[in-house]
């Protein structure tokens, strides 16, 4: 099919699930419509990426290999032939990782007086059971029945299925009915997905044994705490939940006043079925999370008109459903127009995307996409992802989430304590009150000892039950209540009156809603590597990373002209300085010509380097040469002044361009060895 | 007894363990003697105890209150009932101990430059199992035969006795019994703990039950990795081992250079039969590891001379043993008297002492406590703990251990990969090859494919083999040999000559030794806490904390008078100038007095604190008050100066005095509400 008749097709069924919509259609068959449209949804996609422009050139094992090589992450255990979804992260991406956490924090939780948190990663069972997790957060999988080896059942039909597609002689009708299937797959319950794996007849795709039914597997790491082996426990499947079942002191600690926000940085485990993508799907990872804590009655937000006039790429839900493409547009306006539902939202995405850009994300690979109705949890009022375009597709890096009040209400419940704030109101309000006064001498002389909880039962009364009881007092002369499954019989006469007046309240109680940015830190990492990869021009070998100064594991090398020892009392010192001004940086006196080892700073994204050469011995003042990265271009001045040139660099206080201006470009030594 | 007699008789005691020890006498004698000597020691520490001067009073309950109170670090999980030994840490805990970890980041990886890693939590089965923490991570466990309530046996046999002693009519045979008992308590094995429970007639302590035989029980956390439930796992019990399994890659990315230091910082998990004393037995901690890698040659450090002068307490095992108090001597002397066994042991030591100073600990709480031989891991060559004195006695905080080859060697092992690094040899050295050079056409005529795995076989030959080979070859013509379980008769034909020569060689194999700091993070800032708990001269009621400006949660408050509109301004103003500066701060904008919200800061230790007053909003320039938390004296200066004055403060750039000593003490303010 030509790209003009996919885009037909997928626009006469995206008008069909609005006019359906708006007919207010009974729901099936708006999931019928839907379906059909995500299936062309698909397709459009699909011929979308065959036209658009070639991206630049990207070799993803040329990356993987100077990851490997300079040790940014590994597989784990790696000489014990690793375990798949688990990475250890060496000196550079363990640099990379804390910087990017760094800027967070700085970003988030200092920028915004944030309270943040570190809550344990072991969690007992009843708190996941609460949450949701120990129910829900499962996939299904299917098992080779001979080898035994697991797969996730989605991936396994959609790679069985895209198998048969390969095949150029396909019949037009089963290919039709396969690219339907894929179109569909996030949309198969456990029984669907197994009649369709028998129904195309997929066999385990390593030694083409059958296949067991699915089955669901939680996807918490089970364990037990304690000896006893009676706290069933997990590994935590994310932060959020430390922060909520601590609402109520972090409330305490914001002196009892909404709106606040918590955060918590740290491990988060998810036992996938068969992990895949690197750093993309693992089963330990970093997630850096905030809970944004709002009265439900007002969403606005006082910062927000310092994001309003940011312009972003957002990706509608309604755009997604109507086959139209992504738009730019002002934060302000978004939220004018009611495509982002609150200010709070707009501000968070308009902050999320400055962090992006901070840590080294490409702006033109940024885009927020608005969970599809059927997508979002059932609990969620709006939901929008921020997903960074990869050799991979467009990733999720971080989900922004309305969740309501769904957190606080279900742990109120299982942990029966009431989860709320108290919003002091800007007028105080008169409200009506009903109360029953009893005569205690006749309730108690009647009912003995089960006076109390009677009398605790009267106070307790609504507005219309008390109604209902004084009309049947009036009408009978008595009235049945029932207290602990019993029946008690009051009389006339143990009421003195039912009172009625007016109070002024100053304070309601608010079950707050949580707005949640939720950041997968190894993803946006693995994006922004992505981003930053390079290759010298004119030299396929010489690859390098373009990341900003704040993100670089290393901020500076040194290195000596050559092994002459000459140089190694300047290397010193320069060293000395560099640490007293907390630059990290790495002396590199192994033998290697100087170019050679400036490729080498090059690969580990070192954005300066300091060279001290024949010059910086033999003459005075002495000097040595300062190189930036990206320009690979080079300036001479005094080792006195070069940390802190280096450190105005680092932390953005001065530009390159300036220090070029004032320094002049330095061509090439004078001197030589004695 | 009297102190006089209790330290004769230790005094007696220890000289037997020295006269036997010096007679080479048996083992079991030896540790008869030293069980003795142990005994003696408690008593003689229970006396000191004693009579040592009354420490300032400190009431732990208040501490905790604050603690608690001010969100430090409370029970996970609180409002579903908590879980032993699981802590959370609130905003004040979590700022904490983000500046103690990144005090230690600056003060030892990048002052050492040294290689910092992030591995997996989730670590496999086989790791662990070389590593010998599968088999040797064990404490014994004794269960209440009705409640199931389980019990750390030497802990419940030492309280049981305890409880038997109070009893002030107890006849004094039967005490010194059972003083004996407690005095070996971390001697005895199962068996014997099974007997002395049965023989005190020990009950469960909560029910009076029965309890069951002891059995061993592995403190490591388990888990299962993947879906198939084939991956037994753990959480890790320390992060060493993820260094470890990683050596090759860091000794590459040190240029496959000796000696240099890896290090991580994250949590590890313990699962401790019965958690107690709050943070210092717990469930979960944060670590941060050293683990330094020498050659076993050349145990010096080039740093040595900077700390060499510097005085510690040192508590070596032989004052222990022979009842001789700790000393204070100059590390220097240490290393040359062979206290401490090598200069590297006493370089980290001595940085170690630093970085305790730095993060507040008082310095006459802290002693390294030398591992007794009984003590110490089987293959360790030296240990010693810093200790910091707490009201829970003196306890284990940092671990510095001397550990050889041994966790290298255990994974070459295990994983079947030499870890080894070569070292250069000051003067290349000649060593005597001898090599068979075969006929190739006649090996491979003869053998057809195999002649290539003979050939191999033939390069790879020892010495010895060889000479065995070449005397089979001459005395019979032939020889055979065996590759891959399969005979192969070589004939002296097939030889072409064995050849004899000496060679130069510039680099030996070496099997680095490991000097391994570990430090209990949670531990040190328990401790760190109870050092810094102090309540102000004549007010009971207010508690405070000292922490150095470095370690304190918040650097800044900053406070309007009163809530007087007038003065939000200018607390806008100084909070986005501190924010500019990255200097956490609080603005406490609620009602109560301004002593009273002082004391609010006091308490989480915020050590400068702005007030916006009405001076400020009449007077021209500017200006605010600037209050230090330890001796709550306070300057007035310019808003625009105050942040850079607290900035340079807080980063110990100017001292509080000198700043006294420019701006003059404030007073009071002139001015008043309009």
């Amino acid at each position: 099919m030509d790209s003009r008749k996919i885009t037909h097709h997928y626009n006469r069924a995206g008008d069909l699930v609005k006019k359906l919509k708006s007919e207010n259609a009974p729901a099936p068959d708006v999931e019928v419509a839907i379906k059909e449209l995500k299936v062309r949804k698909k397709a459009l996609e699909n011929k979308e990426k065959e036209l658009a422009p070639k991206q630049e050139k990207f070799d993803r094992s040329k990356m993987e290999d100077l990851l490997k090589r300079r040790f940014f992450f590994v597989p784990s255990f790696e000489i014990y032939g690793g375990v798949a979804g688990l990475y250890d992260y060496g000196p550079s991406g363990c640099a990379m990782e804390a910087n990017m956490v760094n800027i967070w924090k700085s970003h988030f939780v200092l920028e915004e007086q944030m309270l943040e948190i570190r809550a344990s990663l072991l969690t007992p069972h009843q708190v996941l059971k609460a949450s949701g997790h120990v129910d829900r957060f499962a996939d299904y999988m299917v098992k080779d029945v001979k080898s035994g080896d697991c797969y996730r059942a989605d991936h396994l039909l959609e790679g069985h299925l895209e198998k048969l597609l390969a095949d150029k002689k396909l019949d037009e009708g089963l290919k039709k009915e396969y690219e339907s299937v894929i179109g569909q797959i996030d949309n198969y319950g456990m029984k669907q997905l197994g009649e369709l794996l028998k129904k195309y007849n997929a066999k385990s795709p390593v030694t083409g044994n059958d296949l067991t039914d699915p089955v669901e597997f939680n996807l918490m790491f089970t364990t037990s705490i304690g000896p006893s082996g009676l706290i069933p426990g997990y590994l935590r499947p994310e932060t959020a939940q430390g922060i909520f079942v601590n609402f109520k002191r972090l409330l305490e600690a914001n002196n009892g006043r909404l709106p606040f926000a918590a955060a918590q940085i740290g491990p988060a485990f998810r036992n996938e079925i068969s992990p895949r993508a690197g750093l993309l799907r693992v089963r330990e990872f970093t997630l850096a999370e905030i809970e944004h804590f709002v009265d439900p009655c007002d969403k606005s937000h006082p910062k927000f008109e310092n994001v309003s006039s940011q312009t972003v790429t957002l990706y509608p839900a309604e755009h997604q459903i109507e086959g139209q493409p992504a738009v730019h547009i002002a934060l302000g306006d978004a939220v004018n127009k009611k495509i982002v539902n609150s200010q709070t939202m707009g501000y968070f995405l308009g902050r999320v995307y400055q962090f992006l850009l901070k840590v080294g994300a490409d702006p033109s690979k940024i885009r927020f996409r608005q969970h599809m109705f059927n997508e979002m949890a059932h609990y969620a009022c709006d939901c929008w992802d921020a997903e960074l375009l990869t050799s991979y597709g467009w990733i999720e890096c971080v989900g922004c989430a309305d969740r309501a009040c769904y957190d606080l209400a279900v742990h109120s419940k299982a942990a029966g304590e009431r989860l709320v704030a108290q919003v002091d109101l800007e007028q105080p309000e008169m409200i009506d009150v009903v109360e029953i006064v009893p005569e205690k001498p006749a309730i108690g002389k009647a009912f003995k000892k089960e006076g109390k909880i009677i009398m605790e039962h009267l106070a307790q009364m609504d507005k219309d039950s008390i109604k209902e009881f004084e009309d049947k007092l009036n009408s009978n002369g008595e009235a049945s209540i029932t207290v602990d499954n019993k029946e008690f019989n009051i009389q006339k006469t143990m009421i003195r009156e039912i009172k009625r007046y007016k109070k002024e309240i100053h304070v309601r109680d608010v079950e707050p809603h949580v707005i949640e940015p939720s950041f997968g830190v190894g993803r946006i990492m693995y994006a922004v590597l992505e981003h930053n990869f390079k290759i010298r021009e004119g030299d396929e070998q010489r690859t390098w990373l373009s990341l900003p100064p704040a993100v670089a594991p290393v901020k500076c090398s040194v290195l000596p002209l050559s092994k002459n020892k000459e140089f190694a009392q300047y290397v010193k010192k320069l060293s000395e300085c560099l640490t007293e001004l907390d630059i990290s940086h790495k002396v590199d006196d192994s033998s290697g010509s100087i170019g050679r080892r400036y490729a080498r700073t090059d690969e580990i994204a070192i954005p300066f380097g300091i060279t001290v050469d024949f010059d910086t011995v033999n003459k005075e003042p002495h000097s040595a040469t300062l190189r930036e990265r990206n320009s690979t271009r080079q300036i001479r001045a005094q080792i006195d002044e070069l940390p802190s040139i280096v450190s105005n660099l680092v932390r953005g206080k001065v530009t390159w361009s300036a220090i070029e201006t004032k320094y002049g470009l330095f061509e090439g030594q004078e001197t030589g060895a004695k």
